[in-house]
């Protein structure tokens, strides 16, 4: 079973009844019930938990984490995203979810703006699978269509992912690295771009089908850790 | 149950003594016997049987083909090396041993003379984990050491890996990218570098290790296959 | 300055009046004017030219080739194609355009199918720059448009390119990586996507300026050509 | 001309004498003198003057910032580390050098731990070019020696460099990735591994060569800056 736990800011749905009709028990239920139990045993995290959800001892105990997040950014405490961050760096996998590219975790991970450009305007977004040898490809078809999503075009400041999976086409022109793949120490981070909240795109089968995919890709790798510092040598040194 | 088919040229192990005392079954037996069964489903092809025992029922009944060669490399027949290629490019995974860096199939794969330096000088040999959080560094050490091995020197005349997961480090002042991962069509290869054939390497369980990881790693994607040619448009063009 | 050599087959320009008359005097001659003699020397070569013009002289002076062919492809000698991937091997650049996706070079080169989608519409393509810090990305802006082009779409069956310069969008639904680098060997190569026969797109300046870009970016190295084969200890062997 | 600003924490050379004896003007001085004034236009800054030499006209002014900083890494103010950030990725190229792999500024680009093993036993270094076909092993040869060098050993916590250029052998038995370049929106870095402060290693030819080619590599790319945001569709979108 891969320990998994969905972590929502979980305002939206509190705030604007457009966002409360498509997901009345907030986002993170309704990835943590599409995402099953098939092979997965799921908990949800939200941003007004103590310690927004994410203890030392539930973080300790999960192997993916999955980040959605939009208007509250801000209002995730440093202390948690150095936490969550050093987990990721010894072995955590994380999956980040559309707007989460401005979470502070995914900043902090990448490094760089991670800005975009967006349009909200009920368009159409047809997903390429670039990389069908990829394991995020699994049953996935070599394009699919969401009828309304919001748009995210390019330039994506990002660093080139490690492996490009998916592509996005949308109707008003642009393009956008839409399934980007991050190796970062032990750990593993995939960046899946569809989920605008007023979008009913958390209930589609097939963006289900790459989240559950991204989180078996993202399991933690089973490698030794890495022993760092001062070192002695493993051969002899002639003396110079 | 992973299907994987172990093929060897089985040369060296009928002409010279000092390999068949190392591997008196030939490496393709030493290598199915040490992946085991374990969620693997093993069988053997050799050079000298038809079709180098590479039929396309074989082929479509593998998931992971493993490839080793050396002296050999030119007996194998093209019209096989196209068939091999065309199965990797549409799903099947590959995983090239040593030697088999010169194989017709790798070459024909990376696009590159593969070409590299080596000796025979009994040489110790420590591997690297350069990639941690890679599924193939799964159980492995952050360094392993073979007291005796061929040395392989840079440049290793191959592309950029997609993903480089080992290096090794070589007494006589060398260093090789020793595991490297390739993203090939629908497919993906594994290039892992020791096991010269008048050493026991293949008995070693941290190689066979590695071994099993990039086999686990190689398993065809199950993403759909793309469509390719002339195509209709998915969207509606405005007459020009 | 950089001496380039442009290649092209020549062939549709003499048999079909609808592209002689976008490039009357070819294709190879309209990219030679267009590369201009600011910091290059251009020469051409075309397919019915004795070695398809691509002599041992020649290519020992060409410092970055470019490449152009399509209802030609099987009509190149594959002792030329050798010959030139092994110049390309040996360090010279290697800019392969449009419908050479197909050409015999560049399956060499990739050790894939480079097989793609296509469809003649007389349709919009827009190129979206995804990575700005690129050199060949010099100038251009972050898209612009072709206004009838030939589709290309993916699954476009080459390996991850080792940078992604270029993405495009396609009027009829479809994106594609439309400006692709690839390191092999001691050389480079740029593939860039635009060119149809029948459109005037090498009369286009960005188009232009992103080849010349490609041009400066796969000039030979300069780096030492590595020395392989069987190699001597650089440092004392413990004899075992 | 490219405009360099070489930086250094100036720190050691000034408490220890033993650095003193080798750089008696400090790194950065024996680095703005190594690097020459043939194609570059070169100045210093350090950590004891205002801003530490790093105001908003100077990064205006400068093309490739070379980063040098040890035990002072704590000491560069958040606000600078930002600012020089928002510059790289605007375009400045960055070369960081040695134990700047703790510098904040890196650290924060790359987004990992940054940590790797070490050790101070005068031992030899053996650099190996693994992409002779990158500009940055322009005149380099495939290996190079440095008798004696403070060790850095794998696993080095970086994201996988977009292009691994050279490879480092020590006498101990590590290996690490010496030279590595990391694209970062529209700037690059360059990351290159020798130069402990109690070594005589920037009067090194070729460690001089590799730096300058690698401010060449480095310089800003020229393409158009990403417009971010809200973004108009370029294209109709049909009302649903």
């Amino acid at each position: 079973m891969i320990k998994v736990t969905v972590w929502n800011e979980f305002l939206h749905e509190k705030q604007h009844e457009e966002v409360r009709n498509v997901y009345p028990d907030g986002i993170h239920n309704a990835l943590a019930a599409g995402i099953g139990t098939d092979g997965f045993e799921v908990r949800t995290a939200t941003l007004d938990q103590p310690e927004h959800g994410l203890t030392e001892e539930v973080l300790a105990n999960t192997d993916v984490l999955i980040w959605w997040g939009h208007m509250g950014h801000d209002k995730v405490d440093d202390a948690i995203v150095d936490r969550v961050q050093a987990r990721v760096l010894g072995g955590m996998g994380l999956v980040v979810l559309h707007s989460a590219h401005f979470s502070k975790i995914f900043k902090k991970l990448m490094g760089t703006g991670c800005d975009l450009k967006w349009r909200e305007a009920n368009e159409k977004e047809r997903i390429w699978t670039v990389n069908p040898a990829h394991p995020i490809a699994a049953g996935i078809p070599e394009h699919f269509t969401l009828e309304r999503e919001e748009m995210y075009g390019e330039h994506f400041d990002i660093p080139a992912p490690d492996e490009l999976v998916f592509v996005s086409w949308f109707e008003g022109g642009e393009v956008f690295r839409s399934g980007c793949t991050f190796f970062r120490g032990q750990g593993k981070v995939f960046y899946f771009r569809p989920g605008h909240e007023t979008y009913p795109t958390y209930y589609n089968e097939t963006v289900l089908q790459v989240i559950k995919n991204g989180i078996k890709w993202a399991v933690p790798s089973g490698a030794a850790a890495p022993v760092r510092g001062n070192h002695q040598p493993l051969e002899e040194i002639k003396a110079k």
